[in-house]
């Protein structure tokens, strides 16, 4: 504003606060600052912003009330603003990883679209009203304990409730173990910050979550994809070359129905993977997020149980189960506690207690495991239909995954048709999805879509078949 | 379990629960689970369970109820851990930044301590009763909203309230521009991780806050201390020098009340250095989260109102003003939104719903400004009274900072006294201090203090009285 020479300053402080409406800091049909408050907070004086305030007033955007101040009466119309990928997407090859993986969440947004993209669980699957009397509880008792601070690794409460699970899966956890983190992502955030350093190799699933990827770009370390079968996981035998032909310094897994392909190692693999790393002192971190949500009689054994040496660096969250909207996430870091711990509070103190305290009320009441049956079964029941129908409508040569957990499917396209081409047609569709090559970082999976099973219901049957129908539009432009 | 050949499946089982009994995963009057669920889970046979359960009611750790379970009747006496950092705090020059510093938090949480160390808010000055009734009302209207996702960003309804407030100092922020981050420190380290690559230089004031060090670390960054009055804040003759010298590649500064010192640039200052570091092209990080406790009549500029170009970082947060334990912040990033946003996604998706929408209904509900000078004002005064206090308590030769905010003091102890002895000693007397030598990479401040005002009341002063004798001690015992 010092800057201006000719205008006067309430004109200028009048352009000022007219952009600040249309920016929607003021709202329609709200108050603006008073004159007073405005003229003491900014240091211009009262006559200014009343001439400031009168001029906005002529032009209409302002509307005085008496006895009660100015409000916003008007409100240039704004365009919608584009998707914050979109002018990336002009070419398929120039589009980079972040851009449409920010382009996942942001989709989740738009209410009218049909949601295969990012892997949110199904919002009716979740104990919403449950946690909300949980709320109402703690408000009531224990309101003062969730404003102060605390442990950077987290509520007490609940880190006792985690240990307890983990004892039920054979993990011999103490709450002690246990840090809280804002979600599984920041749980291998952490991991990956307390076990590497910049430049370090870091070996990951083919194909791997691409959150997973994001992490290590950000931190700048480099990616090696060991080969996995979308039933088995992890090929053994490359990760065993690997390891004795590249510097790994860590390995990522998600060994209990991996995101995307849904594999699941076996027990045997599991115990032999965690032997072999531990016998060469590289860190496992596994990513456990869906290690509940398992299609048959029992749980997986999760590699930690296998793990003697504190090698397992164990990550999982509430996300996917109770709800994504709380980011509670936790790790039990083994011999890395401590590094771990260290770097939770140098990024943000601590997780917020409110959260953690509702969750852990909520595992304390017992009712977490009827939970847990009721949506493995729901979620058993989406996958097999979006899979059934997936078959049914896209055109041949289609390949889909046979996932035993978790709710994503995996599909191969026909003709070796790009991804990306169908991401795009599909959101002018008011259809998402999460487009292959996103989860590899040498683009193996051009041709590959991952969808979301939570999404679906009747009512998404048609989007499937829409989808369907662009797959074979798209496949036959293509010969 | 697998590597045991001699002692009997049930015997192991039997350790490992008692092992975890011990840990707390289990406490002492809470129920284990049942002989079923166990066997189910575990994959152990009902009678192998059944024998260990019993061995250990034999030993007296469990106690069968009938038709309801085994529970915990004992559990052998844990001894206190000892904190984290006592290990290394055997010799001065062989404490690490970070062991104290994680200390401090830990410290927190240590309820017959008087708190002078962290710099935690006075809970009795927290708006919780009003935050509750918030939190009522959103469990009843609300609730299925928080419980899912939304965008990295954060809450809609927090950016817009954060925007308006940043209208009344002067910033034209829209609510576009705000991400919400896990406090100010989320928010300060998502900036250098956009700004900086491993190895740069980052210019910040000596002293400096131990938190923005701690991210500096953990980031592979290397530090440059600009020399920074007392009551004047950053020199920017030094600063000038110090660019025109090394490859400073961002400046962090806290130019309202710094922590440790208590600081103020003058308005004069803040439009020069942020000219200076435009004409460079040096993003500046500014972490303003003291911004809002001013002792004054009116809030000092924040340096983003000079920012033309994009350039500046604003960080802040609510961790003093409303709620340490909600972990809400924020960040304004200027050009570098993009960057952020990206890795605030990467990092952990987003912040939690809940703490975001119960800050926005308060500040919506147009309390806080009422709030905020009342806390102002009893800052002021328990500011002004623990240094009337230090002066009346400690030995001649101390000296003693007069902030014009935020709440903590800083003090140079006398007879060039090391405070990591004073710190050490203190905790033996149940009192902790911030010791100086963690504000500073190069030591600068070993004979500084940092006490934190808001722990003052009348019943600390004996606390004050009793360090006060600890110092002359040790200057004593010195010479």
């Amino acid at each position: 504003m010092a800057e201006g020479r000719k205008i006067p300053l309430y004109e200028r402080f009048a352009q000022e606060l007219e952009a600040q409406i249309l920016a929607g800091t003021f709202p329609v049909g709200g108050r603006v600052p008073s004159i007073r408050e405005t003229s003491v907070k900014r240091g211009i004086s009262f006559s200014t912003v009343v001439q400031a305030y009168q001029l906005l007033e002529n032009r209409g955007v302002l509307e005085a009330r008496p006895q009660s101040g100015y409000y916003v009466a008007f409100r240039p119309k704004m365009e919608t603003p584009e998707p914050v990928f979109s002018e990336d997407r002009s070419d398929p090859v120039d589009v980079s990883i972040d851009a449409v993986s920010v382009g996942l969440i942001q989709d989740t947004l738009k209410q009218d679209y049909a949601q295969f993209g990012a892997a949110e669980p199904d919002p009716s699957l979740l104990p919403t009203a449950k946690l909300n009397r949980i709320l109402i509880d703690l408000a009531h008792n224990g309101g003062a304990s969730v404003s102060i601070g605390g442990s950077p690794a987290g509520r007490e409460e609940l880190r006792v409730q985690i240990a307890q699970r983990a004892f039920g899966f054979g993990c011999d956890l103490s709450p002690e173990d246990v840090v809280i983190t804002g979600g599984c992502t920041e749980a291998f955030c952490l991991c990956l910050q307390a076990v590497c350093s910049p430049g370090d190799l870091v070996a990951v699933e083919s194909p791997t979550y691409f959150g997973i990827l994001l992490a290590l770009e950000a931190q700048h370390l480099r990616a090696l994809e060991i080969p996995s079968h979308p039933r088995t996981g992890m090929s053994l035998d490359a990760l065993r070359f690997a390891l004795e032909n590249h510097p790994v310094r860590a390995v990522v897994a998600m060994s209990s129905f991996s995101n995307p392909s849904g594999s699941l190692m076996s027990d045997e693999d599991k115990a032999e993977m965690v032997g072999l790393l531990a016998s060469k002192g590289i860190p496992l971190i596994e990513d456990d997020i869906n290690g509940e949500l398992y299609f048959s009689e029992r749980r997986p054994q999760v590699t930690k149980a296998f793990d003697r040496s504190g090698n397992v660096l164990l990550c999982s969250s509430f996300s996917k189960d109770i709800s994504p909207g709380y980011r509670i996430g936790w790790v039990a870091p083994g011999r890395y506690f401590d590094a771990v711990l260290r770097l939770k509070m140098t990024l943000n103190i601590r997780s917020a207690a409110l959260p953690q305290l509702a969750i852990a009320r909520f595992l304390e009441s017992g009712g977490y495991e009827h939970h847990l049956r009721t949506i493995r079964r729901a979620y058993a029941r989406k996958v097999e239909l979006l899979s059934r129908s997936v078959a049914a409508n896209f055109p041949e040569g289609t390949r889909i995954t046979e996932p035993q957990g978790g709710f994503v499917l995996w599909v191969q396209l026909p003709g070796r048709l790009d991804s990306i081409l169908l991401y795009r047609e599909a959101q002018k569709s008011f259809i998402t999805i999460a487009p292959g090559y996103i989860f590899s970082p040498s683009r193996k999976f051009d041709d590959f879509v991952r969808l979301n099973a939570a999404s679906w219901s009747d009512r998404t049957e048609g989007d499937v078949a829409r989808l369907g129908k662009l797959v074979a539009r798209l496949v036959a432009g293509k010969s």
